[in-house]
């Protein structure tokens, strides 16, 4: 009887009092209206209320509007975590717009690609990166946007490059514009390129809908609670930050801004504003970890971070408690806003040794709680894999917290949704708790004599060796074997290890043929968000020379 | 520009990955597989965990399917805060159909026209109400729908009227059962009459996406973060226990049973559990405070309550504290699945004198973490009153927590919806703070020489006189002025008062023209909800005689 029309559908239908699409800009309008007074924003000395925030988006969105901005149209940004880029998230949107944001780690031709690709109409530049835009404007095939720059007291350098600076154009927007909501909750909010490795970044489209819900989701999965005190590790730019500006606006908390990475700033600003909740890659809390003033035992304050961005080593996950930092690990990527699953703590876990706790704490777990499913699926038959810790397969998502799909690109979109879930390009296994643990990237797993090596868990190893900062180890190619791990090392400072002793510290800790053939000692590239680029390190490999195989 | 397709349109359409219908059935899904060896319901020595009470729901629901139930078909339920009643929150949406629960308190010819104007084709019974159903079931005009008993061990008395009880129901049903999700998040999940003092009931249908938005919105109003442990003093039948059985399988934590309110039961239930959070209207907490055996100081609990229902009288919201529980005052009505406003606590509010913080909880506040809107509007020219704390107007609410409608009444429907939002039918006033404050149900103001009186107002310096229980306020009709209020008061055990001591302590605590008239003393009609029944009084108050006037 599914399909005959039955008396709750007669006479109910939508209507403006109870139907409203879902979007972020709703959180803003809500606790500008509720907590007017309380801090939204800190930084370098400058502060705003949520009234004030509401008011400085509004005035800004009716400025956009006023240049033509509206329904559809891309307006880029290319700022660092400062108070305009966290408004950028509202003010866009509130004319209907979508915000590019542009990883600001990004060299000119990629920028010149990204706004010809989006089509960006206006961008926000920060005065640090004049000059790779100036670059980019030139090196771009279609029409230019409009240029604003965004001044900052607080960065020496750099110059203005626009017609108009933001706080005047700011102080030009009418505070009374009213917001458009989207016509509809799977209208675009957002568009971040993806920084692929391959060929041209894809489009990532993210709608309102997904945006709200989850930007809910992360209060939830990091028990934020309400004002939480946030702390801008996190790139902005990187998947809108998590969604963290909307979730912050959801929680009426304060986004305390952080220009750059720098462990006594960070330490400084958590004492000062009462930093509850941060979020990061690996590599930000390695960086808090090893920084010689980091304060330890009662000294720290408690902090809730969330750590994605790579399986984070045991070293940091035990690392981070010894500064006061309670990690909650979560995994995601562009297409699903930033987290979308999360390894959600089970009772007890806090009674397990440490080792235990942090291999527990390491898997990326189940679905972030208002996504569907994330689960381990073999992309051949989509049947789940078996619950047992061992068969590989690829890790995907449904739900209401994944994209729209890849800008002017329908045949990857249509590849990426085949057979009803997001395929990430992750491999992974299912543990019988149902957890997702990821083994690697397709291209991360190493092959050495018809054996499967997950380049982590070699990793993972390395990490334990106390000399050792970052490792990365990757396929290198092997006349024999096929291939055979090749471990590139950075170690800490003032350390030192041999390539005979990483080698003997790896054999006593796993089977020969996964132990690396080769130990290259030197700083690790990386990008912005903190992901080892071992692209570089494969195109590096070649030359390598292994001691033994 | 908005009406033109831009490139954001464009190959970008909803496919299985990337959009679910959002239906709080996924809450329980989730939380039987994030979760499923951790406590559910607790109740009488039974408990489940959130697998089994998964199983259970998905037995259940197969039953039903095998009997015929699917979309759009309505099971009723008269059953106290059993676990069954938890599981049909679930189990009756799993099969698309709608949950019509009854109020336990109603009488037979009330139950036999819901059952009729619902059109129920299952009906669950717990024994307590075996009588009243099969005289409800005689009494109806249309087809009687199939009855299944719900046995309990704890209640004594009663008899099987049905064909089949509950656990044999379960037991036969397959735990392999796949819940259907709506097809449309639109579609209905409950349908609950509201217990009208006129006329027929109208059927309140809610909806998936408004009871999963509510769900987690109750999460983030009450802060309870994760695993809360729920004691079920509020009737899961009232407006669905406010979508509390949807939170609790949102955030993963402990229905705590309760077949009656009774004081030494629940401070029990308190201890052994660990009880975090509840609900309930005034008299519940009033019954709790003014208990012999209520802990005090250090020996009672903490516990987060939400209280709703009438505005709190200032003795309710001071004497929960003593007892350890911090209230925070919710405001709603069916229509709105329950609690759609909160009273937003604000920093500070801790330091307050009680009375000055019990004058700024008392008010219904601002809108839910979820819901769009909550304002007093002026019905007339639907403007919104002025922030003046004086303009009496209409409370309204709009957003996604607004039912669909109601039954097939869709002159009802069109009228609550009237210009773009929801008319509460109560009358209140908008602070500077934007919070909103009910003065009264249109019918409870009181008009005397011209003035309005606030029932409401008169009713709190009542409950300050220290032997008043409860107090209900009414207009008299009075040849000289119009109507003069009336009060009716119960008083405490033991304590006493006479007409002349309550007029005298009101009339140095208000105007003259706002003091009683006179006073009858008694017990006061309470529906079984806890709201006065004010319209009995109004019956009575013809025959009482005015001490002046």
């Amino acid at each position: 009887m599914s399909e005959r029309q039955n008396q709750y559908d007669i006479g109910l239908d939508k209507t403006p009092a109870n139907y409203v699409p879902l979007s972020p800009l709703s959180f803003l309008a809500r606790s500008a209206a509720v907590y007017p007074d309380q801090f939204s924003t800190v930084y370098e000395g400058r502060s705003f209320t949520w009234h004030q925030t509401h008011e400085r988006c509004k005035r800004f969105a009716s400025w956009l509007a006023g240049k033509g901005i509206g329904v559809g149209d891309t307006v880029a940004a290319m700022l660092p975590n400062i108070p305009a880029m966290n408004e950028a998230h509202f003010a866009v949107p509130m004319t209907g717009a979508v915000l590019n944001a542009l990883n600001i780690r990004l060299d000119a031709p990629s920028i010149a690609f990204q706004l010809d690709h989006g089509g960006a109409k206006i961008i926000l530049v920060d005065p640090e990166f004049s000059g790779v835009i100036t670059d980019a404007l030139a090196q771009m095939k279609g029409p230019k946007p409009f240029v604003v720059d965004v001044d900052d007291a607080a960065f020496k350098g750099g110059k203005r490059i626009g017609e108009i600076e933001y706080e005047a154009a700011v102080a030009q927007g009418d505070p009374a514009f009213t917001a458009i909501l989207p016509r509809d909750e799977w209208d675009a909010i957002a568009l971040s390129y993806t920084s692929g490795t391959t060929g041209n970044p894809k489009g990532v489209v993210t709608h309102h809908r997904g945006a709200y819900l989850n930007a809910v989701s992360n209060i939830l999965a990091g028990n934020l609670g309400q004002h939480p005190v946030y702390l801008w590790t996190l790139p902005m730019f990187h998947c809108n930050g998590w969604c963290f500006p909307w979730t912050i606006a959801a929680a009426a908390g304060v986004n305390v801004c952080l220009r750059k990475v720098e462990p006594t700033k960070i330490f400084e600003l958590i004492k000062q504003h009462g930093v509850t909740h941060m979020c990061g890659a690996p590599i930000v809390y390695n960086t808090l970890i090893n920084a010689p003033d980091a304060p330890k035992g009662d000294a720290a304050r408690r902090v809730v971070g969330l750590i994605a961005g790579a399986a984070p080593p045991v070293a940091v996950l035990e690392g981070a408690e010894n500064i006061g930092i309670k990690l909650t690990h979560v995994y995601g990527l562009t297409e699903v806003y930033g987290p979308a699953s999360v390894c959600a703590e089970q009772p007890g876990w806090d009674d397990l040794p440490a080792a235990e706790r942090a291999r527990m704490k390491r898997r990326q777990g189940v679905p972030y709680p208002l996504e569907e499913g994330v689960t381990v699926i073999d992309p051949q038959t989509m049947r789940e894999v078996p619950r047992d810790g061992e068969t590989i397969g690829e890790v995907m998502f449904r739900g209401n917290i994944v994209m729209k799909g890849y800008l002017k690109n329908e045949e990857a979109t249509k590849e990426a949704f085949e057979g009803g879930w997001f395929h990430t390009g992750d491999l992974g296994v299912l543990d019988a708790q149902g957890y997702v643990t990821i083994k690697d990237r397709s291209k991360d797993i190493i092959i050495s004599g018809g054996e499967n090596i997950s380049s982590v868990e070699v990793e993972d190893i390395l990490y334990k060796h106390p000399a050792v900062l970052f490792a990365a180890v990757v396929a290198k190619p092997d006349p024999k074997w096929g291939e055979v791990p090749c471990a590139f090392v950075e170690l800490k400072d003032g350390a030192s290890a041999t390539e005979a002793d990483i080698i003997a510290f790896c054999r006593t800790h796993m089977s020969g043929f996964k132990t690396p053939k080769a130990v290259v000692f030197g700083p690790i590239p990386k990008t912005s968000t903190g992901k080892i680029q071992k692209f570089l390190l494969r195109n590096e490999v070649g030359s390598v020379k292994a001691i033994s195989a």
